[in-house]
């Protein structure tokens, strides 16, 4: 094994035990975790924005808004009535890792939250690897990038639980199909859930709330 | 300075004696090489198809299609009419970098080639970080991307010489913002030219034709 390899083995490693012990702090607050992850400007924030304006009344979200440089997806959301959105500025780094969530976990009262969304850097690549004691990945992909990007960026899509289709609004604009992205998807993981919406015209909208909604009921027994 | 930072200096260094050697052997053989790089999805593959079917038979081209998974691209080039296509599957990483590219220029004969492409791996971040021995890198974004893209991934921007805004077909569907993105990207990086196409449509792309043919040209003396 060469020094290179052994340094990743080792960062990943405390990596994971920084997210174990994250996973059990949400696990014992009850609090729904979530990591949004996708290539940049395929709609994660403009997603988040309407799911804040059509539930902060009824659920407790909060948001850590992760971007390599600026503030500006935290800023859109505080605008769209967030209550607690945490900015977290990496600073050149290409993905959230559990350390970086843990600072700003710091300053959170997971107690008051039923729903806390993190935001991920806009890469299909790195943030594959690494876990930040999450409940699930979703990965958005926008119907503008192509429908072979499953394929190409494969464990995004296999570490993933729901895939959201996004901007359905540009269906017909170019040769993406909705049937290949969902066989290419399904292809790497049989299990992927998938919900197609558009953020402009509101479309799907409804189905991805209800969603987030039966992932938050208690399970009946 | 720590393990991990120690480990990734010396890679870089490393990476950095490796694409010094490579950029003198394209002196040597005066190929032009470009280090195309954007956002997975926004149309590298598709510009330089419509480069190779407009300028196959003046230019010599070569392609190195870089990919975290698939030769999808490879095989789209070969398609498109190149007869120097090498795939360059990364199997996970998340960028090329140049010692890579050396495995794949061990097979070329530079001599019959005037310019070559790099296209690297879908990624705003990771990429900027290596250099492959390029002339220049050229950035690529969609319209559909939103404008602010520039500002959240500021080193490919700052490290790039060319911005080719892509998809314009698609403006007016989204509040992205051909004056913005630019004045955007021109506040990172004041020098940087911009060109505006749609592979879709074919707009502009005379002008990167012969944005690339000037470039391309002995300079006068």
């Amino acid at each position: 094994m060469n020094e290179r390899i052994r340094v990743e083995k080792s960062i990943l490693s405390e990596n994971d035990k920084l997210a174990s012990a994250a996973r059990r702090q949400f696990l014992d607050r009850s609090v729904v975790v979530l990591n949004l992850v996708s290539s940049p400007g395929a709609g994660k924030t403009s997603l988040l924005e309407k799911t804040l304006q059509a539930l902060r009344t009824e659920i407790r979200i909060g948001l850590i808004a992760g971007d390599v440089q600026t503030e500006n997806d935290a800023e859109r959301l505080l605008k769209a009535g967030g209550e607690s959105v945490w900015p977290l500025v990496t600073g050149g780094a290409c993905h959230l890792d559990a350390r970086m969530v843990n600072t700003v976990l710091d300053g959170v009262d997971l107690g008051k939250l039923d729903l806390l969304f993190i935001e991920n850097v806009g890469n299909l690549v790195c943030p594959s690897s690494f876990d930040l004691g999450e409940l699930m990945k979703v990965v958005l992909i926008s119907t503008a990038e192509g429908d072979d990007k499953p394929l190409k960026y494969p464990a995004m899509f296999r570490r993933s639980g729901l895939m959201v289709v996004n901007k359905t609004d540009l269906l017909g604009m170019s040769d993406f199909s909705m049937q290949r992205v969902i066989d290419n998807a399904r292809s790497i993981n049989p299990d992927l859930e998938v919900i197609a919406t558009s953020c402009r015209t509101g479309a799907g909208l409804e189905v991805w709330f209800a969603w987030l909604k039966r992932l938050l009921s208690p399970v009946e027994l």
